[in-house]
């Protein structure tokens, strides 16, 4: 009903045809009225409307059976561009994509989000503008912006709530900020929120119900159910890394509670641990290090961190029924020790019916998870029916 | 994309547009060509198809400024009935409600599950007929049933999945026997779930987060996210009775783990609890009956169950971010003692993000939250766009 009333009035329909083609598949105009039921008047007006606004393009000539062969449309992702802004703790990445999430350049660096957003947003901008400019385009190509910061987010305004680790942050309105300088929509999740997205659509699109877990200085969780990201009541679902590990753990946790999954498991408590043994250890990098130089004090201290991670995901596993789990973040690199001992736990602990066709495997996109789900976050918001339908009347 | 093309060819958009009126406000031509951007002449044979198959019945005129008022349109849910089926492992009520889940006629017995399903769906066909005997009408009217079953169900087929408490329904193709005897579509859902969807469309229409957890003989969860039911990827969604609890309780679990939640604190883990201490407990209703009478052993036993469900439910609370939990089952009606134990952990164990506008409530279903539910499920399936437009075409 609400969907229905948002989408109303439709003034030509032609954003809801554009749909059928984001696949980049080439169909003809009979292709498309056979499947819309609508007129080939309607069909043909439609795609005059798309390709003027430069969405698709034609894609050659279909086999014919005989006569003249019919012209075949296509998606043209390369019409506009977007900003996808991964902004971590300590860490940046930000990437210009076409409208299919192919990344046109990229760029990474180390930054403190602890500066607030003024120094963060403007070196943003700046950053961006060089990497647009690279590519030999201009900003009136960019479309829209999609952020991930390292705290909550209310999706909606996109204004970070009581963020932890970045107080500067809070109740910022950074779409208007962005925006201003960009003159493009501006949309901004949580970090591991558009993780779970970019890892979703990138490397397993026909997985309807996903955990993405992220392993580093913290712990969190995104959550894809029935195909889409689900954010909970206040923008704060997947927020794993305070429950409570059943583990006779009394490890006192920075949000005040005692044996939090993050305070005994993540690659921060990994290391402490590591530092007590004697080693040198100063964050989730440095366990990664030892643990792929076959020091087995560290590949130890991280199966058993996989074990408290499993004792809290096998509850995740019993509540939402995912059919994959995804582990991502620093830590992951470490190898199969983290899995190892996720697996061991969660294949223990959950009932046969969640397990039996669960795969917990690490994350495909090579540290691109975020990046390619703000990217994927900025192109659903610009090529929704209702945007497409905007655009071009 | 896939909603698109299920939907699709529209042979009328009466379906799509008999949506808008389901909230049962008269309409007029004009209001509905206003909302949906369609010309009058397109609305009114919409009407004219809708009002043939019944669906819609006139509803008086509406005020004018001068010349003939207008007539007015609205949603006529006597039009047809569904039957709602809730089995429990030892309880069956059924309702048959008009297309607005308006009870029309119910029904509550003792069962026992364990009989099977060729003695239990016989003896559910012959009361179903009983009742829409009772109330006037026939078979003819009936146009779809939803049935809740306890165990884990395969929404897609209908069919139960490895069912701990009644393996005779192991795999049973239920839909085929109930739809050969009523002619109409059959739907099937664990019965945690049904009770999710009936409070959730009843009592609290407008929170789109919202998990119902059921304590009775067991304990189990059904999840409301972004509006809609979300089973999981095997329909296992919400099992939290096999979750850990986080205390050092070492109680075995007949799925063989230790310190299930269910093994914990269910109304069955209460009851022994009681026995133990020297009363006379049978089951969940002994219990409810004794903190009734003013006992203190019960009653602190039943806060110490809402203490151990609430250390569960923390973890839930982190993982989905609900802004509400309602608490049904039988082991609910004790009281303020079982919300007051779950309050008193959640609070205290979940991040305050994800508790400042959490709501911790009792069912407010009286007990219908089953039947409420199973007859959604029904009419939601009868009355879809698609469903419609086959219906009248």
């Amino acid at each position: 009903m609400e969907e229905l009333l948002k989408f109303a009035p439709r003034p030509t329909g032609a954003g809801e045809m554009f749909q059928m083609l984001r696949d980049g598949q080439p169909r003809t105009r009979a292709d498309l009225a056979a499947v819309t039921g609508q007129a080939r008047s309607t069909i043909a007006a439609r795609i005059d409307l798309l390709m003027s606004a430069g969405l698709i393009a034609p894609a050659g000539e279909a086999s014919s059976t005989g006569g003249r062969p019919p012209a075949t449309f296509a998606f043209n992702p390369s019409a506009k561009i977007v900003l996808a802004v991964d902004l971590g703790a300590t860490h940046a990445h930000l990437a210009v994509t076409d409208l299919g999430s192919t990344i046109l350049a990229e760029l990474e660096a180390a930054i403190a989000i602890s500066d607030g957003p003024d120094a963060v947003l403007a070196w943003v901008m700046t950053v961006a503008d060089d990497l647009i400019a690279g590519i030999g385009r201009t900003r009136a190509d960019l479309v829209s912006v999609g952020v991930g910061l390292p705290g909550p987010v209310e999706h909606s305004t996109g204004r970070p709530i009581n963020p932890p680790i970045m107080p500067a942050w809070d109740d910022v309105d950074v779409p208007a900020v962005l925006s201003r300088h960009f003159d493009a929509a501006v949309l901004v999740d949580n970090d591991v929120n558009i993780m779970a997205l970019g890892e979703h659509r990138t490397a397993w699109p026909a997985v309807s119900d996903l955990l993405f877990v992220k392993v580093a200085t913290g712990i969190g969780a995104g959550i894809i159910s029935d195909g889409q990201l689900r954010r909970g009541a206040r923008g704060a679902a997947g927020d794993i890394g305070h429950i409570a590990t059943p583990a006779p753990s009394q490890v006192p946790c920075r949000c005040g509670n005692l044996g939090c999954l993050e305070a005994v498991a993540s690659g921060q408590a990994i290391a402490q641990n590591l530092r007590e043994a004697g080693l040198d250890a100063d964050g989730s990098a440095d366990v990664v290090a030892l643990v792929r130089s076959g020091d087995l004090t560290a590949s130890h201290a991280v199966r058993q961190a996989g074990r408290d991670i499993g004792s809290v995901l096998a509850g995740c596993v019993s509540l939402l029924n995912p059919s994959m789990i995804v582990i991502g973040g620093v830590v992951a690199d470490a190898g199969e020790h983290l899995l190892a001992g996720i697996r061991e736990i969660v294949y223990q602990r959950s009932l046969p019916l969640a397990t039996q066709d669960l795969r917990i495997v690490s994350s495909r996109t090579h540290g691109r998870a975020g990046v390619l789900g703000a990217s994927a976050m900025a192109i659903d918001h610009v090529l929704s029916p209702a945007a497409i339908d905007a655009l071009i009347v």
